[in-house]
């Protein structure tokens, strides 16, 4: 079995260690194969292994450093003073091989800027991407990007976004991957000149199953395996569906809580129901990849607890598994090559 | 009591006069001031008010046109071969002052195109957005504009959208109207040039009460009156937020329907529930406003059935009571006066 080393960035997200030191326990005990190298100030680390429990051994390692990058931080002033923060220092340990993947649940715009400026873009990629997968009603799932790692796009970067988009949730379906543009309809005539001209674009290339648009409400409903927007559009829309998701799951239990006869009777007879609704907001989800880099970055929510760290550092584990990066730039590869030839 | 009259585009959305007709006439039972003109072919409208009993008076007539614009006809297209259609003819009654306003299901680009170019465009409005309320978890309401008018806009569009969206949400509020702009982040550093350039326009604005930014997951929950945004983020936003209520909806009501026992008991306890969740849906409101015109024109869903066409009827006697377009002409005039003195 061969090992894989992420590196956890123990201070980014809205918790720091106090989440992310469980987290790393919890994921080395998940899987077998992982080494995890805690970056933050150990100081602040090691009460949380203590408390734990936990015993140093050889799968478990702290990167000391002093700084953290702050959610306020600039993406600019975050790249010139990012020497000696947890989350630089974890990029840094994947560009010099020392780690296969890392993880942070710190400043995006800092995370994005850091990690091109480190581990540099595949080769034919202009922008990086965030990727998340949403689940759908019939039990699917729908990979989305660009959630929100660039404000504005061109349709260039959107088609870019479409071939890594495909190239990840392959390596998940082993079949090709449906790809769609999100649009404000489905008829050709409909959506802005970025929309019209990627879809112009992708319907022009082979090695991309191009399926046409959607809508904002065929997200969820497996109206496609790929959904391709800018960034603006797809974090909007993709916490949208979060509100919406939490509000209807906060009336479920608030039902359920109810500590009438009533309420009692829902939680013994419906548990299942509210199970299945919880599994439907796209926020379970944890650990969006940061796509079109040489290396694995994978953002975590800021406000993601113990569980969602540790799937986070989950789809750490898988990327690397699967050689995302080499995967995503052999496709890259394909589309170039049938593009001008 | 004074007489409104109301343009019914007959022909307009997926069913035309089956659900167009019943609508016109259960609103008139509805609201004792109202008039209808049903617009569109008389011989696909009477044989569906005899279905209904319906006897000819003076508050029901028919204008007779024999086009229909269709859902694919492109705007520029719909505006040249416009003279004849039930739409074009809907939208001239309230240039000529024969109605009050007019309430149309169909092609939204062309309806656009059509009202801009025969109503005009209130004086400082460069773009009309179409507006419409959504439901929030404490019982409010929040106004959320652009939904859909434009596939692009600029900062001074923005800015002219959250005036009017103001304008509008007042006449149902009763006090000043909380204006976000839809972000990416809630943080000053967060979102592409174009919010970023509309917040300083309305952070220098006295006469709209800006509340900064608000995010996608926000929308349902009272964050604001007024949420600003363009045509191209609002109308996705909107459907995913539809798209993830319905989901929500149909899961629930599967357990309901189920004939075992356990349906029975589950249509016991959560009917009130259900019922709730529906009102939710950001779906169940239908008549969105198309703002910034010299006249009043309600697009209603395509797929609106007979009561959601009567509420849309109902949005437009609301606002020809109201006359919208001149306290937003009124507001226009003070921001204006505002900004150059």
């Amino acid at each position: 079995m061969q090992n894989i080393t992420v590196a956890l960035d123990a201070m980014g997200g809205d918790f720091g260690p106090r989440v992310t030191v469980p987290a790393a326990v919890q994921a080395l005990s998940h899987f077998p194969e992982l080494k995890v190298i805690l970056v933050g100030d150990r100081n602040l680390i090691t009460p949380h292994l203590s408390q734990l429990g936990y015993q140093n051994d050889a799968r478990l390692s702290i990167e000391h450093c002093d700084r953290v990058i702050s959610n306020s931080e600039k993406p600019s002033l975050a790249l010139r003073n990012s020497s000696g923060s947890s989350m630089g220092t974890a990029i840094d340990l994947v560009a010099n091989n020392a780690a296969g993947a890392c993880v942070s649940g710190g400043n995006t715009g800092a995370l994005m800027a850091l990690s091109r400026f480190r581990l540099k873009l595949l080769p034919g990629i202009e922008r990086p991407a965030l990727i998340s997968a949403l689940p759908t009603a019939s039990g699917g799932k729908t990979w989305m990007l660009d959630l929100g790692a660039n404000v504005s796009s061109d349709a260039d970067s959107l088609f870019q976004f479409a071939v890594m988009g495909s190239a990840l949730a392959e390596q998940y379906l082993e079949r090709p991957a449906r790809v769609a543009i999100l649009n404000i309809g489905a008829e050709e005539i409909k959506g802005n000149d970025l929309v019209k001209r990627c879809a112009e674009m992708l319907s022009q290339t082979q090695s991309v199953h191009f399926s046409g648009y959607t809508e904002g409400n065929q997200l969820l409903h497996d109206s496609a395996d790929v959904v391709v927007c800018d960034g603006f559009v797809g974090n909007i829309c993709l916490k949208a569906c979060e509100g919406t998701a939490q509000l209807f799951i906060d009336k479920l239990k608030s039902h359920m809580m109810s500590s009438s006869i009533k309420g009692w009777i829902a939680r013994k007879l419906f548990s299942g129901l509210f199970t299945e609704l919880k599994t439907l907001n796209p926020d379970q989800y944890n650990g969006a990849s940061l796509l079109g880099l040489r290396g694995i970055v994978i953002k975590s929510h800021g406000s993601a607890d113990v569980p969602a760290v540790v799937n986070a550092i989950g789809e750490a584990v898988h990327e690397v598994k699967r050689q995302v990066p080499s995967r995503i730039s052999d496709r890259l590869e394909a589309v170039l090559l049938e593009r001008h030839y």
